[in-house]
């Protein structure tokens, strides 16, 4: 027996995260009503998602459009199974979502300087020193910890980064802060499978009993190749975001998380047991653009599921 | 030592074929100027691509897009190691293709009935008819033949084509008419990884000696990883489009062949040895918009290189 084959899932369990709630409507202009949230984490929560990233507790002068975080977080209806996340930059947010009742508080820093700086406006172990801090708080109250370390595929200010620095940070926040989760985040789509199936397999083999997620963004049309190869290389957790909203405010181009829909419809045929329900994924993802104003990036919605254009395309050859 | 790493290429060779001038350039409704289309195929031999559909010997009422084949056939710079193919439906065209110099000719049905007639107005066997003596007239010449054969990954009124027909027919044109190439066409976007590794490896190990060529359509996210289980599946050749211009006019919404320049970046960052300059080949693509009057879907030319952001990005954080 070799390794197993890449391009057959064999009903292999892949745990989806949505992040759209917060990483995708975190930089739209038009507020989305409380509510609207609400019936979207709702929605979403029951299409099978393991995990959704509700909100981020963050200054409301910083991010208006999550300024209702606390409203949201405490309204959404809580499912056995699925993890209801919230992103927080420091203690006073840690504190926040604490008390409105995340299930796990996602800590955010950069594994590289000049971003750590532009994006966070501090050094990497000022950062550190916060999230210690929010850690601190968030264990206390037994709530789970993640940390998400952002350009760890590259920066779009100095480039690569390398793994060993990638490393060496993944260290940090697993055995001081003590991190039961790490996401290793391609901040702007600068990932590509080589380097992915690399640093997923150095990792795995360090921290075998940390969960391990993954967060791609399609920029560079290298999205699904990259789940692809971490998969491959033994890593079973993805965030993805609903319609592919979402990209980095701080990164010119750089938008374009990885599509929830668009990675449940190709894990879906390739044999991956996500237990998403591709048909609820795409209902939510049909009320995007009345919620957000705009169209989205979404590909199953402008071109069908895989077997949809039969009925489409027979009725244009009646023509 | 098991299968090779399907992450890293390790410098293996990969063929790459521009289909843009035929492909591309054919469903545009503006007449892209005779010159240009020279001066077009002439910058993409000089990128390094292996192999360049220049243009189609059809009705010129068809496809008055390309009503200038003769012309720009006859025009464009012969380059060694560069062949020049041209699309052709039947006899009455591969005569013009052949006079005209066309180095290869590329001959095209579909796997699927239903779009046969939808696409071509004749059912598969008049089609395939129509094929052989088309060829006859290329292998009187000496010139080689390829069929592309269409919806080999789905058909968008059919839905899944069985393999067996696939094989069937590729085994009828390799055997029967004596193509020395064969075009697996995911026509409609519906490729999906297990599938197509799957459909390349029955072809490799039925035919070796035959000449297989990929072309995939990246309309539901999946060209990349299409192109990535291919290789591994033992292909190394592939139909992109320059700027992922054309799309299928029988298939609403089934817009988008693979791009070019995304699928260049893609591979040479993963250590394959494309022999594209991927330079060149934005620089081509950076043309298009003004020779067709709209946008194209090219990441690398809205998003930049993998580590072209960098100074952009520093640029931003001056600010």
């Amino acid at each position: 027996m070799g390794r197993p084959d890449p391009w057959n899932g064999m009903g292999r369990r892949v745990h989806l995260h949505e992040v759209g709630p917060r990483d995708g409507l975190q930089i739209e202009p038009a507020f989305v009503p409380t509510e609207d949230k609400i019936a979207l984490v709702d929605a979403l929560s029951a299409a099978g998602f393991s995990k959704i990233e509700v909100t981020a507790f963050v200054s409301m002068k910083a991010i208006p459009a999550l300024r209702d975080a606390e409203q949201v977080l405490r309204a959404v209806a809580r499912r056995p199974g699925v993890v209801f996340a919230a992103l927080v930059p420091d203690a006073a947010g840690a504190q926040r979502a604490v008390e409105a009742g995340a299930d796990e508080l996602n800590l955010v820093m950069s594994a590289s300087e000049s971003y750590n700086r532009a994006n966070l406006r501090r050094r990497r172990d000022q950062s550190f020193q916060s999230l210690c801090e929010a850690a601190a708080i968030a264990q206390a109250a037994n709530v789970r910890v993640n940390v998400s370390l952002s350009c760890v595929f590259g920066c779009p200010m100095e480039g690569d980064v390398a793994d060993a620095d990638v490393m060496h940070w993944c260290g940090r926040l697993i055995d001081k802060l003590g991190a039961g989760g790490i996401t290793l985040c391609d901040t702007t789509g600068m990932a590509f499978p080589t380097q992915v199936a690399r640093l997923t397999r150095a990792f795995g083999e360090r921290w075998p009993a940390t969960e391990l997620t993954l967060h791609f963004h399609d920029t560079r049309g290298m999205g699904l190749a990259d789940v692809l190869a971490a998969l491959d290389a033994g890593a079973n957790r993805f965030d993805a975001s609903l319609g592919g909203l979402g990209g980095c405010p701080f990164a010119p181009g750089a938008t374009g998380n990885v599509c929830s829909e668009d990675l449940v419809h190709a894990l879906e045929w390739m044999g991956f047991d996500t237990r998403v329900d591709l048909a609820r994924v795409l209902a939510c993802a049909g009320h995007l653009p009345a919620l957000v104003g705009h169209d989205v990036p979404s590909r199953p919605l402008k071109a069908g599921r895989r077997l949809d254009l039969r009925r489409q395309a027979a009725g244009l050859a009646d023509v």
